[in-house]
């Protein structure tokens, strides 16, 4: 059994083309020997976003601090601490902190063999 | 995109050998399609357990709410709100409601072939 506390886990930038202002803490992953899935949270800066983008797995992610909108190609819905959602593969989606002062949180899990 | 609370999420009954005052959110599965694994939140009455069992697949957990301790052949560990687990394939593991008087809730993913 592994135990964590997330502040614990090191922070990196997220660098991929079309992330502004975006860290992520891989919880479990491969570093950890995880078998099916990895989990991540992923840290907005004030304004940050991540890519507005489409990949061929899902996310499973939980709101964890913060204002955060989910962005589909039918617009933006605002979200509080506690929601979950299920983004199906090849859903364009992106996840946006609408706050101009405040950072936010989000957990996100996607199969193991996209977690690099 | 599916968005849910988990508060909305109808509960039912574990009635697993072992498992004693222990309730079930099934928050995405096999009826949401989603594809690689599942989500679902456990609730502890007080005094509340899960077995004290072992599966040949892992979890990844969340505490979400409550004084919960995470059991193993090594013994209690106390958990704070916050923190995540991953319990590995085949290993012996317990989640117990340490509390008399107060509820406690925990996330909990496994692969969803497991999920019936």
């Amino acid at each position: 059994m592994i135990i964590k506390k997330i502040d614990d886990v090191p922070m990196q930038d997220v660098k991929m083309d079309g992330a502004k202002d975006v860290k992520v803490r891989v919880v479990f992953g491969p570093a950890d020997n995880a078998p099916t899935f990895a989990m991540r949270v992923f840290e907005l800066a004030p304004g940050g976003h991540t890519p507005f983008h489409t990949h061929p797995f899902e996310h499973e992610a939980v709101i964890l601090d913060g204002d955060i909108a989910a962005v589909t190609e039918h617009g933006d819905t605002p979200l509080d601490k506690g929601d979950v959602l299920l983004i199906t593969p090849d859903e364009k989606h992106q996840f946006k902190n609408r706050s101009n002062s405040k950072p936010a949180r989000f957990m996100c899990l996607v199969p193991i063999e996209y977690q690099k």
